[in-house]
């Protein structure tokens, strides 16, 4: 086999797709930032995530270990996704940077919780299965995902680079919900089943909205700069207003409105404004009368 | 960081989001639950999960281990769900129950399997990519659900609470198919790719019915109770008769019923009654003629 | 619980749910796939997988070290697969089959990764959102995808049989995405976001093309043989041109053909050929201008 | 293998070697036990033991979380051994005796830490080679077996049993230091090196004691009962006053008392008192001048 | 660090301490053999290893589980130890060799068994610390040794190389008491505490033996060859009869005889034969009157 | 709990067993030791340790791989041992110390091999039980001890604190052979069975040295400072020559001086000088002719 090892060792080879790491540097760690994540839910939900017994008199021991522990975690984090980056030469300084960011996500989580806390009410109240508000915070993919994503999207507007896509295609892969760590949502929000959502970029959502399944927010099509390529970072995905709902399987492409209290029904592509308090749905579908085989 | 401490351990900002645990009692084990699911797997499919080797004669060991840890498990994690439950106050008496319920789950195994075969062959003679029943048992994701679903709705039949909806999440994480516990599904019932197929909570299923990825079986409205909060545990999904299949991302929505022999196209809404052998299809795509940009 | 034991393990219920194991032989693991896989995904993008500290010098070291242990254990899943499948009786022959074909695969590994290095230019070019080849390689699901179908293509044109069907579950598990390993992909192939997208068995798709999410490539109707079963392996999957792109959630199924340049809208059903260039949409959605509940 | 399988599965085969659990009862765990031990040693000796970062701030957070996680751990394995036990029956009423010798063996951790403290002293003092107070904390196995043993001696006065007995049996495994929990030892207790040191069940040691590796203090004869077995927890083992240094090897054995002050030199058999500031040694040994083959 | 890489891996360095490993052949692993002990001694004290529940019901499954897992773990360590040795070309013959041995070793199980139900009964009759044979065989680590040694000496009978030799290591590591597979042991052995305990190849102890801590049954002096080296497998060890007791820390060497009923004080050296009866003590040990500084 | 929780966590009370860290410094890690003993072994004998299978074509990349591995543990700890130490402040410069500490130390594995070799050759030589180079090297406890001796000892001359004391206290506690890392030893250096064996500090041994389980080469008398503490570091232990045998359970103390070819019998004490070539024995033993009691 030598001859193979020298060929996937040649370096000309390897354009753009090796990834040579300095001295103390390593690659962010999935299997940290999985920790990262489950250590900051059982912040934000004390007693549902981690082995710990909980109690009135423990509570604050759990929450000062499990804040120490993320600090650590996650300054380590933050310093290797500076480094992949590379705007920055990896220096020491880059700890003091990272520390500082990590401070500045811990000092956020109570107004995540307060957020959180309404979509899990919202989860709650949108689903006639759902028999109690602790039933949602432990079994629903929705508050997993949407967990994920406004710590991942806490952490973007820290500057802190990769990391939060890597937390948002941890809830992808968990969940199916693809929610971009760029996007704005309100409070209230939430998503049934979920399985195939795509929140884009720069997608905005208002408060009180709710998503089934399959729902795409995304782009339509890019504007190319002068090279041929698509411009990066264009304002490119819906922009959802207050009290929406979007029913499953609906692809909302571009720049458009969805105005406050649109029910959008399913299977049904849309690619221009939506006005409030609008009701779109699908044409009726015609039964075929004639068919020969046992299929369509 | 004593502040931020300080302010998450607040107990008045707990509300609805800290699971505060009595003594002696754990909340349901995520892991736990996993292992339950790959013991019941490996005794209704002997051989193929678990890594013993399994024959004639070795068998009946391997069934009489499993059985003795399936029980042993089962009953921790229902007793768990029940304290978690908490509408009987989790005392030791719930030991009993939790050994009882566990038992009464073991002694419908038989059954399951039963059904379970019937699924197998469903899903060998639905796709012609299969090879053989033992490719179909071990790799398909539709088996790993619909076997997830069996055993979770036979413990929902016995009032365990929680469990049964844990279990079907661990299938949707896997597989992406979200089949609601409380579903009722009859025999040689199969589900194709199935990424994105969600089944409600009081959907009916015939016998020798067929999903593709991405159909939804799902509810439309919600009645509110006199607060203004959808009723809990009403009837509201669509019922489906034998001999049916539903082609990919097809959303149907409601209490309504769809007759024995019909065939839905993909992509499409329904939120009407189905008559017996129809066959529904999206209307026609029209092709633009005219179109500037290198997109829609 | 004596009388279940017995119930379970009686031999004439277990027919067709029951794998015997030979002596010296195990069924294929699943976790030993994933870490065949991760290997693979090592060597074929260096520093990005796998713990270790790569860069000019030490290259050959891991590439050589990891050449070995994917010889080493490949060859053992494959005889696994091969015995599995059954088609010859598991002797030590088999050894030096597996032994063979594991040799082939790595061989070609310098030609996959040729392949993989466009898609992952595709990827990049094709999201506004990445920032860089590395957070694509690093994080975009469809890259695990992409990869593991590659892999695992490469692998049944071996001949390995029941292997290629596991890595190609395993990605669909992991991303939503789920491409039959029979399937034949040209280069510059992406996918975005990806979820539910579903690329059958005999399915052809050219250069330069790109699917988004809950996209179906799949089969309509099976010619049923004399017994009234599917014909297995025969050819009903869309065979797609080069330069094409098709929108989210769409369906295509049957052995249709897909011309050069087409632009397929998101959401619709198609089971007719698509001419070159063309651009289908889905027909304009009614508002409904009449509606009573909170709902459509 | 089906006769073996009988044979050792014969009931009366397994008189005295078989355990038959009860329903909800476990055998204590070692491994478990072995966090206990783990959990002390990192509230004895904060900083030393446990993965994380202690300081001023954090320090009673990590008391507070490790506390709490000791009482439950700890309960459950004294249950565990009461059960073992079984001369009561394993009722329920034993988790409420269990939570309470847990709070006791707690209530003594200050006592113990300050016992500790002098060990920790006396071994620094004894020991030229010892660089720091903090590197016979991290590394001297003395300090490893004495607070096992003085755990160990806690939980036996609580009246547990078994545990303590595996306690001191882990200790042993990993120094070679066997000190039975039921001994009783002063402070400013030291142990050099270690191997192959026994402290028997009824030993009695004062202060300021250093033993070298090798040293038995142990039981010579046992007084037989009617029925010719040993009477079991006769006092046996040597009594050690103040000030006394035992040299490698000796043994020193039944109910004799050794004075304060006291130095007994290496490999010397003791079966008799020694008084107060007495110096033992070995007879000279001969230098033998003739003698043959490269041996003695 | 390249001409350090460079120079490690020169191959006539490496005479004698570089295994080169066949293809398909594995080392002897130290974790299945650890394995391998621990589900020996499961089958051999039901109830006490594992975490299974054992009850008159269960045994039976147990105990066939156990003896499966057994016999397929021990015959690939038999044939890797079988490679190792390489005195046979390491063939796939050698697969029946070792299941062949694999199962003759498992016939023999119930005799170790009946053999280990005396060194249980002498162990819990020699020491007035043992509260019952429970507690005997759950902690103390001369039935670990002396079961290790069992299981090893069957194996070493049956012609398996190596791997008798590991699993008495491992019982030297875990216990201090180091015998050789080689030794022949009588019915109703017991060593206390035992770290230090040496047993050569040779060596052979009759019934109803005791032997304490830190005694050797040691090879004095070796014959050389022709070539200076010394002679292997000569007969070079104590042969100590019925009914003896041998106190800590004795040294007894070379191929002498110790008669029945002799009891052998602690800390002497004997290398010449006992009579029966004999009853042997180190020579007084005079008190020094006239020491000057704090030590002897 | 919450007093004892208070109690345990007053500064007071932790002096000198309380170990504060750092920022960004975390304490050695015994796992990650044991990690990188593992390594050195895997370089020194390759084939021998570690899964992987070693060849002539692959031993190159293994070599490559694990230095890389262990440059990079290694460096980490010795920054730790460092840290810990503290007479430096533990700045960012000390990551430049470590990595050039651990870059000398490796340069050393050539040598440390030529050495290793020697014992190896001295340990099969030494046992007539001993079956060939391999049985040696993988199973005999001396190997592994004077291994990490050997590692320990380089490490220490270049300076590195706490992390050599560890590795020597990793090979106590497996092996029960105690040899401080400052001790310096000659080539074909073995110790048969080994439990209980302690070499000091400032112990020389000559070239083809054997000792047998349980010889102490100690430390008799410390001189004490004006404080009446023990001097640190002072020289005081035995100076061993060549060609040198010492039976079991000998004591030899203090700065004495053995010959070259002597031999020391076991189970003696010696305090004095030993000239060249002399033989010495214990005094013979008395039998007792008059005893009563079923003992001594």
């Amino acid at each position: 086999m030598q001859h193979i090892i020298q060929q996937l060792s040649e370096i000309e080879q390897l354009k753009n797709i090796c990834h040579e790491q300095g001295n103390s540097v390593s690659m962010p760690s999935v299997e940290v930032l999985g920790n990262i994540v489950q250590i900051t839910r059982s912040l934000l939900f004390p007693g549902y995530f981690g082995e710990a017994a909980i109690n009135e008199q423990t509570l604050i021991y759990h929450i000062g270990i499990q804040v120490e522990r993320l600090q650590r975690l996650l300054a380590q984090q933050i310093k290797s996704g500076l480094c992949f980056e590379g705007t920055q030469s990896c220096s020491e300084q880059l700890d003091t940077v990272a520390q500082q960011k990590a401070q500045a996500f811990i000092e956020q989580l109570p107004d995540i919780r307060k957020q959180l806390q309404t979509d899990v009410v919202a989860a709650y109240n949108g689903d006639p299965a759902a028999k109690s508000y602790g039933e949602v915070i432990f079994c629903y993919p929705a508050i997993r995902a949407i967990s994920n994503y406004r710590i991942a999207h806490a952490l973007l507007q820290l500057d802190v680079p990769l990391i939060p896509r890597i937390i948002a295609e941890m809830a992808h892969s968990e969940t199916g919900i693809d929610i971009h760590p760029g996007a704005t949502i309100g409070n209230y929000f939430t998503i049934d089943h979920g399985t195939g959502v795509v929140i884009g970029e720069t997608a905005v959502i208002g408060n009180n909205v709710k998503l089934y399944q399959g729902v795409t927010l995304g782009a339509k099509s890019f504007p190319l700069d002068e090279a041929g390529n698509p411009i990066k970072g264009i304002d490119r995905h819906p922009k959802i207003g207050n009290n929406v709902i979007i029913y499953a399987n609906s692809t909302l492409l571009g720049n458009i409105h969805v105005g406050d209290g649109a029910i959008i029904g399913g299977n049904i592509w849309v690619d221009k404004d939506v006005p409030a308090g609008a009701k779109l749905r699908q044409n009726p579908n015609p039964t075929s009368l004639h068919s020969a085989g046992g299929n369509l």
